[in-house]
């Protein structure tokens, strides 16, 4: 939790207001699965809650501000989920796999927590109307910690690309397009996702010079 | 077009009967876009197309596979889009990238057309309720025709994956992740879309072996 999220607004009582806080972004996410696209609007968020759309205002400056925290907590859960992961590899290499087979394993498993994150803008056009705040400022965040073990693991590699951001992007995306692909009526990918995951991912580490034990 | 669909059933007047049917799967496709997966009914789809919903089943056994009709229609437009880019480029490693950078250019720029194909059953669940019928089959396919580019590029290739279809799944998802991410509401990537593709497929293929000209 962040600094600004532990801060009650207004200098009310904190936890009643960050009770109340919590109750309208759970409304926000619940609204979303139920109603999809449809559910995100203040007036039916406060519904749930049971107050005005006025009143969550107090709360969340726009929807955009609301969707965000929604996300940011999911993407609480999956950081927590794949440090869990990473912690227990036991070289920086090692580590890095785990980054993306983790979040591979937990969005194949939460097909709910994935669509609340990535899909409700790809289905519906909602991602041109309503973008969430963006979650990923600050160095604490979970992309800017991974980046992080990233760096270490190319700081030898002889054909890492120099932009550290779009190398971290590269291996992001390969991730994220195995599960986006099983969770679409494609019939593929036909294997095991985190195989080919980890064919994709091991495969660009080893093109960049990385070591990859067990591998090459 | 297949055998199977430019034979008309039942042994009507096949210009009629195949204009019809177009009209069906063509409804069926802007139903979607309209209505999203609530527009998918045979039902609706009849009341576009000015019949009745038992009268479209003497053209398509199930919603299924009227929905793979659609599927198959927008896979023929992007194969031809990707043919237009591979048939330029000189050499088989060349070809092979434009495969999949041109499919990632096709869909950066037709959102609707990335909906269509891939993003109603990720958004909405539908794809646990209705699945396309598979257009992957036979071996004229958009896969199979650039899955034996794949292997003519691989023949040499020291560290290529023994299983081919796994080797063409990685970089197809690869691939699509970047789509994919770039049409959710996510902030990344925040680099050009091509860009990152043009990295994870190169350096696939240079992990396994395979020199990329221009690259290394």
């Amino acid at each position: 939790m962040t600094a600004e999220e532990s801060r009650a607004p207004h200098g009310a009582q904190p936890n009643l207001k960050d009770g109340l806080r919590q109750a309208i972004i759970d409304a926000a996410r619940r609204a979303y699965v139920e109603e999809s696209y449809a559910g995100l609007t203040m007036r039916k968020i406060a519904a749930r809650v049971g107050c005005t759309a006025g009143a969550l205002y107090g709360y969340f400056s726009s929807r955009q501000e609301l969707l965000g925290h929604v996300w940011e907590n999911e993407l609480e859960k999956v950081h927590v989920y794949t440090l869990g992961a990473v912690d227990q590899a036991k070289d920086n290499v090692g580590k890095l796999r785990q980054v993306f087979l983790a979040w591979v394993r937990y969005f194949m498993g939460h097909k709910e927590e994935f669509r609340i994150m990535f899909a409700w803008g790809i289905a519906n056009g909602a991602a041109d109307k309503v973008k969430p705040r963006s979650p990923l400022d600050g160095p604490d965040h979970s992309y800017h910690h991974f980046r992080a073990l990233l760096r270490a693991v190319l700081v030898d590699a002889p054909r890492a690309p120099d932009d550290l951001d779009l190398a971290m992007q590269s291996l992001l995306t390969a991730a994220f397009g195995v599960v986006a692909m099983a969770h679409s009526p494609s019939q593929f990918p036909s294997y095991d996702p985190e195989e080919i995951a980890a064919l994709s991912i091991d495969s660009i580490l080893i093109g960049w010079g990385v070591k990859v034990p067990g591998r090459y």
